[in-house]
């Protein structure tokens, strides 16, 4: 059984899962586990890997619509660095901060892998005014709404490509250490995202389906179809393709589909009623982008006319 | 770098970070990361590693005095078995219906040990009626209150020497199979703890302190009472030994020890003024046990009249 067969399986059993995050009694609640082997690359600080593990979490708080409370976060090492240590916590503090959450701590483990669970906290209208029309479903997209991102896509797919070649550049004894502790730099800084909350609770009035990009947009798409049985229409010339992603990646292409497809890049894709987007851009603190169309189901999910599979990341 | 160190820096960093759990904006959030090679003795059940796991979280919850709304947990394992998964998760909704809280799933990670990361999520009386004096810290003891512990104490260390005794039953051929299977289910039993939520609930409005007893009764005495500032005189007669632990120890003095020093057993051990011991045990679903006084800090911790050092479990 592989990750999703089980995470359908797991669906199947508990009633109070919800899409991107459970809900219970006006709370948000998300949980995640990234570790060394799969979810941080050689030259990933841990100030960046601190940031970056509570940023998931806080990111399916995101989808949700919801405000962010809180994160903790398990911390699992081989030994407890001093330095490493509050570093992680100074990055997992401060993407708290960038959203208007806390972060309230958590537990130390010894550990052969580094390995990080984090869990974030949102309340939903539900228990304010009741006016918002939150948590955002992944299943109310309907044909002819506009399908939307925030932000750009395609950074974390630039990041690895760049820890790749810090590393190579440390193997090759001409390119001097400068060249790869600048390519480390540049990306952890594509490695720490901004969670879309702001624009999660500026969407929420208007969605009628939203989730994160973390299984990369072509998997999403396909989610949401699923959810919603719908399909969809993507105009690829729309996609904002990082800038970062051109720097990295052959030509234009090979652009798009690393934007499309390469995932953990955990910007919202939400469906938008067309007469509501402009309420939508005026609201929320980033680039909304209209990149296409809600069609009905039998009409598939395509990329410029041809069907867009369901390929991208699996979460290891 | 030890853990105690590490947990005692991320103490003076962060704010928000509690006694046994962080509490904001009316919420009570813990964590908490176990793993096989350290938490999951040979022979444990995926069934009763998810009661377990998601226990020690609830616990820091009934510390509190809290209310337990929720629990989350992250599941790592090599590979999904469907079985073991879904057992796991009925280990883990069946102990979050014992205490009234909604089990609602997690995240799930390739990982190469079994590792577990659970959340738990309580109320405190904060945002209610106000009339509760909770969170309970763990600093309010007061010279001349009485030290009382939830259940009994030893459970844990028990099932530790159970499951030991299962696999040297497997190892000897004379043994037969039957043998190891029923001290695996018996070492099981006593490993799947109650979280003491509902006592918690009694207590906080007794309580002046209060904490569980993860890292063994000494070693919580000892963070008690440098919290409250404060000394114990613990009567060793009186501590609640559970009856498995005279099945596996050699003798009276032996079974005290485990049960003092040991450690896991998540009772509570709270310090209440005499007064209101009655109303707390009236109050309580479990035996609530008077087992010591509090103290002037410069009496130090003694039981029975010798000085009780600061031995216990440390997580690993």
């Amino acid at each position: 059984m592989d990750e999703r067969g089980a995470l359908a399986l797991l669906d199947a059993e508990l009633e109070a899962v919800g899409d991107d995050a459970a809900v219970i009694d006006g709370l948000v609640v998300t949980t995640d586990m990234l570790h060394d082997r799969t979810d941080f690359p050689e030259g990933t600080t841990r100030y960046t890997a601190g940031w970056r593990s509570v940023a998931a979490s806080l990111s399916d708080v995101a989808a949700m619509g919801a405000e962010a409370t809180a994160a903790v976060a398990a911390y699992a090492a081989p030994a407890f660095d001093r330095t490493e240590l509050l570093a992680f916590v100074r990055g997992a503090s401060d993407v708290c901060e960038a959203v208007d959450a806390e972060y309230v701590g958590g537990d130390l483990d010894e550990h052969q892998e580094f390995t990080v669970a984090t869990t974030a906290i949102g309340r939903t209208g539900a228990d304010g005014d009741g006016a918002d029309p939150v948590p955002v479903p992944r299943s109310g997209a309907r044909p002819g709404d506009r399908v939307c991102v925030t932000g750009t896509l395609g950074r974390s797919a630039a990041a690895l490509e760049l820890f790749e070649r810090a590393t190579d550049a440390d193997a090759d004894a001409d390119a001097g250490d400068s060249s790869a502790a600048e390519l480390r730099d540049r990306a952890n800084d594509l490695f720490r995202f901004e969670p879309r909350v702001a624009a999660g609770r500026a969407l929420a009035p208007h969605a009628t389906a939203m989730m994160d990009s973390s299984d990369g947009l072509a998997r999403s798409l396909h989610q949401l179809s699923e959810a919603s049985d719908c399909g969809f229409a993507i105009d690829g010339g729309r996609v904002p393709i990082d800038d970062a992603v051109r720097d990295v990646a052959d030509d234009e292409a090979a652009a798009l589909e690393l934007a499309t497809t390469f995932g953990e890049d955990f910007e919202l894709v939400a469906t938008v009623p067309e007469d509501e987007l402009a309420a939508v851009r005026e609201a929320a603190d980033v680039p909304v982008t209209e990149i296409g169309t809600v069609l009905e189901g039998e009409d598939g999910i395509t990329l410029d006319g041809e069907p867009l599979a369901d390929e991208g990341y699996t979460h290891g």
